[in-house]
């Protein structure tokens, strides 16, 4: 009679309060870059949207419509919003500085404590295919977090480019091996990594290098030895990519953030550039993520490239300091005589910035327990203000 | 490419922005009367809450899960938080009062401008009998209307219980025809409702009583008329109530808007005393809804009374005044030598409260265009700042 589909949650009020705070901040700081907030509808249909977005076709929650269509819950709002760039605002004013702040759903398999419901907040920059953009975004993403509360956090900045052109040089362009280690990277199984290259039987030189390829981790101190590393112009092309978006990354007063990392893959297909990842200390999971995806809006028939970010935001919030979240609220108690006076008393407490509920006090049916969380008792019935 | 699911919609930014202001003031009244905002999945089983809610089967989104469960989209949350108080705050402290906004869904048969995705923003008081109560939740509404900006509504209040005890008594509880007669009051339809009864070829003083129902509708003129019309004790009780409501909302202030309608169905099976239907007169549709719902908690176990209210947010961004919406966006233009002094002065526009984009103008295709909508440019990339 209680139970929920798996996966799914519900927010009872103290989380609500916490995630309604993020959420505001976010959008705070999302609206003061001059990104506008939109919506799409919950539902799409699986050949237009379902097919096109990062999400894996096991993880989609499909449905029928009553004339046979196959619909999804919407897995991600990048997808929804390239098809609205591409029709509905294909006549706006580009660079576009989009912003959305839902619900997306992950169909689960098992009852593994990952939710098959949750709220991501982010943005996308479409038509803007320079690093400029790329810095705006995750600069951005490092104001939201701090405006959230955030203090302590990493942003991981990879470069899909780098990697992919790496191995089709160094793999002599065997995809399916490629296919192999980019899915060890993805899941960041190094061990792994590691084994799969050493059981290739290459030449020296060639295990060395993908072996190597793993140490590209760190600060900017990786520029130097990913271009000694860099088997073509593609891998210098997207070093230079990359030590471009750090300068502006420090015009921007937000480098110690970043780390770099050219093993980062974060997902098979969909990235077309830089991508990152967020990161909390006390966080065992993805805390936002996102990067540029030129390919997306093309599949829309927009000649159009973009980059942008997602947060988590009920993990933003288990990231968070919890802010003591005191019941604020004061109750005025009233019987059939003092309802009047109740409803005057009530309202002039409102329009002093209380939260007041008006309660008839026969309908309470533990008095003490009652006023137990509350800030303040207002008790119009015992013949005078009784104030507790 | 492009299509969505029928009777889904897209939101785009200004509509986003109107929609958002109201929601935000309708919170606001919301939480000043002391209710507390939680949320509930989006799906549910359909076994639990599909069943019990006040939506009919074939409005039902429906879809398997992965184990053959069946699912619903939810229809409405007042069924979802009837089963999170009765159990996740079945040993909080009552009456509860608890509030929600969020998307709810009716699957549409046919193209006809209905949406299947709608918002809700509403309320629920839960464990209160009394009139008190039922004043509140009416009051709460008016309230939050007016917070919202909007001037001009009525409310419609009527009881089920009269008409119900009406029926039962003048056509001897023949259930056949008093399903028939109610289900014409609920479609709102009169003349069929007139007809339907003069073909029951009655005794006249019960043909007459039938007819005269239709004129129980006014203001508080109507309760002399409804206790001579009253056929039993139920009837007397239904009224006596509707009265000691009317005197509680006029200590609320709120009797202006307020219309007596003791033909109001609402919902065939679902509400068990006081019910109304909130409407704007430049809306051709149901604003808000609500009333109370004593049979709802008991199903999922508990044995709490009920009553509540719920808005539909896009009807009443319709119904409000548009607010003129000028973009106040202020844009910063930038090349490669600007950039850094760009980010210094967006980040001191932005301290004054303005939504700065940053933009570097070799990615702008049009730049005139691309000026046109937003409040202020300076463009740092013309030697000195030029301000249009």
């Amino acid at each position: 009679m209680f139970e929920k589909p798996l996966g799914m949650r519900d927010t009872l009020p103290f989380f609500y309060n916490q995630k309604k705070r993020a959420r505001n901040q976010l959008s705070e700081a999302i609206l003061s870059y001059g990104y506008s907030f939109m919506d799409t509808p919950l539902l799409e249909y699986h050949e237009t949207v379902g097919r096109v977005s990062a999400t894996l076709d096991q993880q989609l929650f499909k449905l029928l419509d009553q004339q046979g269509h196959s619909l999804v819950l919407r897995p991600d709002m990048t997808a929804p919003i390239a098809r609205v760039a591409a029709s509905q605002l294909k006549n706006a004013e580009f660079p576009l500085r989009l912003a959305y702040d839902g619900p997306v759903f992950r169909a689960q398999q098992a009852e593994g404590g990952k939710p098959a419901q949750f709220e991501q907040v982010g943005t996308e920059l479409i038509g803007d295919h320079s690093s400029y953009a790329d810095a705006e975004v995750i600069a951005l993403l490092v104001e939201s977090l701090k405006q959230a509360g955030l203090e302590d956090f990493v942003i991981t900045v990879g470069h899909i480019g780098y990697v992919k052109s790496f191995f089709s040089d160094v793999l002599k362009d065997d995809e399916t091996t490629m296919d192999e280690l980019l899915n060890y990277l993805y899941r960041k199984n190094y061990v792994g990594y590691r084994e799969a290259v050493k059981e290739l039987s290459l030449p020296k030189e060639a295990e060395d290098s993908l072996l190597q390829l793993l140490h590209l981790r760190g600060g900017e101190e990786i520029f130097g030895m990913s271009k000694s590393l860099a088997r073509n112009q593609s891998c210098i092309l997207a070093v230079n990519e990359l030590k471009q978006l750090y300068k502006l990354l420090k015009q921007y007063g937000v480098a110690q953030y970043i780390h770099f990392d050219l093993n980062l893959i974060s997902h098979m297909n969909y990235y077309t550039g830089i991508l990152f990842e967020g990161y909390a200390p006390n966080l065992g999971a993805l805390l936002c993520n996102g990067g540029r995806y030129d390919q997306l809006l093309p599949t829309f028939q927009l000649n159009a490239s973009a980059t942008g970010f997602a947060i988590r935001v009920e993990r933003l919030v288990e990231a968070l300091q919890k802010h003591e979240e005191k019941d604020t609220r004061v109750a005025v108690l009233v019987d059939e005589d003092t309802h009047g006076q109740g409803i005057q008393k009530a309202k002039e407490l409102r329009q002093q910035g209380y939260q007041v509920l008006l309660q008839h006090v026969d309908q309470i049916p533990n008095l003490q327990a009652f006023q137990q969380h509350l800030q303040k008792t207002i008790n119009l019935t015992t013949g005078g203000e009784s104030v507790e």
